[in-house]
């Protein structure tokens, strides 16, 4: 086991992401102590019972007091009002990431920032359909990538913190990418967020063909339906945030996504199978090189049949 | 083991649903005999040799001649020239189902059959993104639907041929719905055609942000995008087809999503945070009746993540 990188850790917000953040790293041996801060109190207390953390706080003050790390796992929209907090009740030098799903408007947020405090915004692409502290796994980052988007910042202090959170993501098995903050945001757009809005959408639509009753939507699911709404029965706030802080690069891949579409729909009532047939020619390369990358499972089905083989 | 209940069954198209029934109907004991005929001869010669099959057929009059059950397990638009086949070679009497994701079409071309034909349209609501004979697997039907669209005969024959094929899927362990051709078309339009052609759609899109190197959205995939990789790597042939045959269902269908991605799309340009977190919400109570369904896992991420708990 490496030597701890950290005395003492913040988790603030104990849902998936702050509770495998909190377990990965206590099993990675990179912290001491942990308290997690939730602005549901039953949320950090139920991180405190099932062990996730030492302690449950019950205010930010009271979790950011002598931490040397403070992780923010809120919704993004709450960025703004945390950096607040983090002026007010962080320790001096105190390395402080958050691990949100738009990086732009953090950037934006850290601008008020004491010049004492490291803030390195990072973004950890893992998770599951699945929230709150019990939902939360050491194993999470493992083999999956973390972009981190520096400040405009060039002192020593700075890129020290940069390397040390870097280091941080490593200890829990994910691989470091740098980037800039508007280049995450338009390929998270493409990668994550357009997936996410597509699969909200298709599983309300499908609520709303009158003559076909859900009773029959849950029965056929296995026909595709189905695959759409795990990621359908994600945190509506977490997406809900999301959305609003990353609106111009939502709004230009819907925009390519919209065009294909009715690219397909003219194709179909024009019945030119060759355009559809060379369209859909495209998904097996792209799904191969993801399995390849270690970031999909080769299995049919996922492999999620009870007895597929 | 349960008596047989056809003496040779001929398997026409030995790609993966072609294969995995006649592995299904194999285990469970309820043919003699199995023969497979493919337009692509390799086809037909690789279910033989895994076993899949007895014998392979070098034309479907071969593989018709004594099947007292022909399976025709091609893509959907081949079922003109099939019926035709049919009508050719069958033997008097035959049992004959298609397992078509479209039903209206094959209502239609049906109605040229010999009226001592007995043809059965059925689709089992089953599959993976795999092509080909090695995709087959056994279980594939097990607990899943199959729907079955009866012709509109009312003679004992063709009512005793539909109890027969009703049987026969029960066999192979799927459920057994009855429903008229064009509410399957519609139904399955929402569960399964639109679903797939957003997939295929939202993974061309994706190849098309120029910004956004596809390596880029391989190893951030994981974020969302990955899930719909999966069935955008399904057969192109056959979905052209399904595209092609249920062309109304799909439009009217596609207009529905299409309505709501616009409200979507409203809903981020205004920042309405409450119309989005009003529609993200839908996503669980549906996720949670398709897991107790038992149509699919409740493991997060599908379960497919090597050390996910």
């Amino acid at each position: 086991m490496a030597d701890p990188l950290f005395e003492r850790a913040a988790i603030v917000g104990a849902g998936l992401i702050g509770a495998s953040l909190a377990r990965a790293l206590r099993k990675a041996g990179a912290v001491k102590s942990l308290i997690a801060y939730d602005k549901d109190p039953a949320a950090a207390a139920r991180a405190k019972e099932i062990g996730v953390v030492d302690e449950a706080a019950k205010d930010f003050a009271a979790a950011a007091a002598n931490a040397d790390l403070i992780v923010i796992a809120a919704p993004v929209g709450a960025i703004d009002a945390l950096c607040r907090d983090v002026n007010d009740h962080a320790r001096d030098g105190a390395l402080v990431i958050d691990v949100g799903s738009v990086k732009g408007a953090v950037a934006e947020a850290a601008a008020q920032l004491r010049a004492d405090i490291a803030f390195v915004p990072c973004h950890p692409v893992a998770g599951t359909e699945q929230s709150g502290p019990d939902a939360g796994f050491a194993e999470l980052f493992d083999d999956r990538w973390c972009i981190i988007t520096p400040l405009d910042r060039q002192d020593d202090a700075y890129k020290a913190a940069v390397d040390k959170a870097r280091t941080l993501w490593e200890r829990v098995g994910a691989h470091v990418e740098f980037m800039d903050p508007a280049h995450h945001d338009l390929a998270l757009a493409v990668t994550s967020h357009l997936p996410h809005l597509i699969a909200f959408t298709l599983v309300g639509a499908a609520d709303d063909v009158e003559s076909v009753a859900q009773a029959e939507v849950v029965k056929y699911s296995a026909g595709g339906f189905r695959d759409f709404t795990r990621i359908a029965a994600s945190d509506p706030v977490m997406w809900r945030d999301v959305f609003l802080k990353n609106r111009e690069a939502v709004l230009e891949v819907l925009g390519r996504f919209s065009e294909e579409l009715a690219v397909m729909q003219r194709a179909i009532r024009w019945g030119d199978g060759e355009a559809l047939e060379k369209a859909f020619t495209r998904g097996r390369s792209l799904r191969r090189a993801i399995v390849e990358a270690g970031q999909e499972t080769a299995k049919p089905n996922f492999g999620r049949d009870k007895k597929g083989h």
